[in-house]
């Protein structure tokens, strides 16, 4: 085959790369009810055992807002790409890896989270390095666009470059609230609410 | 960045707004069959266990109608939209948020109906209080969008208005069918098939 | 609102709906393989085991060759929709709510199908009858194609009487299939996949 | 019907086709979280049981990544098509059906790697057999549109040949794979993931 320039241009084109990974996004966002399983209740108590679960429907709401955010930050990226390359192809299928393994951390912190003790503390912490790896990847996929500028449409160096800021800033943040999960469990799962409802907030433009 | 106009217009493109929630819709509404699970049967007696699935069934079918008729309400709303801002992102996240939601309650309701008793009431009530949740989330999208003329299309404003006072009406239905569960479970969960075959058959232009 | 015409041509695009019907049998078709669970082997005994699993591969084997199918016909009929109307949509909603439960019979199928006895046939029978369901629904769709011309491109009556003859015939192959299941599972089973591999087969134009 | 040419052209549009391959591809992709299931951990043992886990995130990773190639590689093809016809489109379905089936024996190998013995050999085999008939699928499909180049554009018949000739290969590893397994599952694991990578960093053009 002959197209081998230095840019190793792929045949993939952006728009299905991005209808690609908006499928992922959408079924991990709508997998993670899955996890919460109906509670065996002894007679009258079901109401009762529902309201039990509320670490269930919060780890549930954290981490759809969550990943409903990097669906955001993930369209306004894309949507700048005039091409994809190899590079760029393979950093994002290591970005939706972490995104959806998401349900499985979500499901351990909600199972973990009342029983206190350091179970509760690893759940925590477990949810925060995935957080972790998500963010890391992302800035890693947002560092390949911006050293890479014959992906993305004149103009969009500037976005670019804050997006890999924005990513840096919660790699740190998630690195810090897997500090707090050693103090205590439900403050670590505040602060993973906090951020999403401040990247949220994010005056996007 | 520039784009810091009062609208504070969104880079997100309606099209794709529209694609990402049709996906989770669709994940949705196909998951519900994953919360029915294979009876445990004696010798011979499979056929009878598979007949009292029945309230299984009966919300699987209520269940799948309502996510439907969301589909289709959604799709109205959404092919006026010329463009979406940061609001119209975020409440259409939790309106998502509260269908994907639906699974878990529709679980509830299936395995505890025929059970009687107080935790059939719950399960009953559970049930409509996501409806009212779900029904909310979709009148606050509507105010927001009849709040926000410049992202729709002219003359979208009567139907949009309808559209509102319909939102309205449901969280009010659903509220009361769950004073309704404090009576019965069955009659609640036939008020909340009623309403979605009302839905169903209302005109829409 | 105006258009209030005697045909009630709907604000849904056949495009969305279709998107949407293709995303609901993709989830489906694909959620089979979470029926199959993993066997617990005793030590030296995993690949027996797994050789024993082989009704549920056989059942994955046919409910998914019979989704495929659907998806190819669905496909053809909504290729040559130019609109839709409400009596299509809630039809197509029927449809789909029985082609999204397939993988509930199925699993049942794939666990009784070795038991032998009643509960292999109840099974089988139980099979057939969603199968009856789903054919039957597609006809029906189909049949309210033919009585309302302005759905569909001019050209299409020979095809759509053709589909609509193809799905009577289905109808009634399943309902014989459920006799066969009252004799034996696997001659039903057999019989399931006999039909889906005639209709993979059939020539389509 | 009248188009019954030699070539059996079908009103399947590629891009429709296309669109439900990456729908499949993308649902099993995300499915495979689901089968991690969260550890039962008695007081204080949570950390390290979730370090136990590393079967299974491996074979996540591993099999994560195969899908992820596996939709480069349909991609780099459909999107090629310029028709699809009777013979694409079931083939098509069969390599389908293999990629969706992925899920099941990632998580037996997930279940088994660490328990040693002729269990983690049989699991280690069952997943290398099921590779070899993703890649035979794919083969067969390739083959087909080589020996069919009216549904291909022109010029695309050396990437087509090498194509097939990469099937061939991928088969031939995963068999000897199934050999390695033979000897040690974790070797087999080693190699299955060696693939991937190396399909991964394959230059394509």
């Amino acid at each position: 085959m002959s197209d081998t320039s230095p840019q190793q241009q792929s045949t993939i084109l952006p728009g299905r790369l991005e209808a690609f990974s908006d499928g992922v996004l959408a079924i991990a966002i709508t997998l993670l009810i899955l996890e919460i399983t109906v509670p065996d209740a002894d007679d009258g108590s079901l109401w009762r055992q529902l309201g039990d679960l509320w670490p269930s429907y919060l780890a549930y709401a954290v981490s759809f807002l969550t990943i409903g955010i990097m669906w955001v930050n993930h369209h306004r990226m894309t949507r700048r790409l005039i091409s994809v390359d190899h590079g760029f192809i393979y950093r994002n299928l290591a970005l939706l890896g972490f995104v959806a393994f998401l349900p499985f951390p979500t499901a351990v912190l909600a199972d973990y989270l009342t029983e206190g003790g350091s179970n509760a503390k690893a759940a925590a912490a477990f949810y925060g390095l995935t957080m972790v790896a998500v963010s890391a990847s992302f800035g890693l996929l947002w560092l390949h666009v911006r050293r890479t500028p014959e992906l993305s449409a004149p103009g969009a160096s500037a976005e670019v470059h804050s997006d890999v800021v924005g990513s840096a800033i919660a790699v740190a943040i998630y690195a810090v609230a897997m500090g707090v999960s050693i103090v205590s469990a439900v403050a670590a799962l505040a602060v993973y609410g906090a951020v999403a409802v401040a990247f949220a907030f994010r005056r996007f433009d």
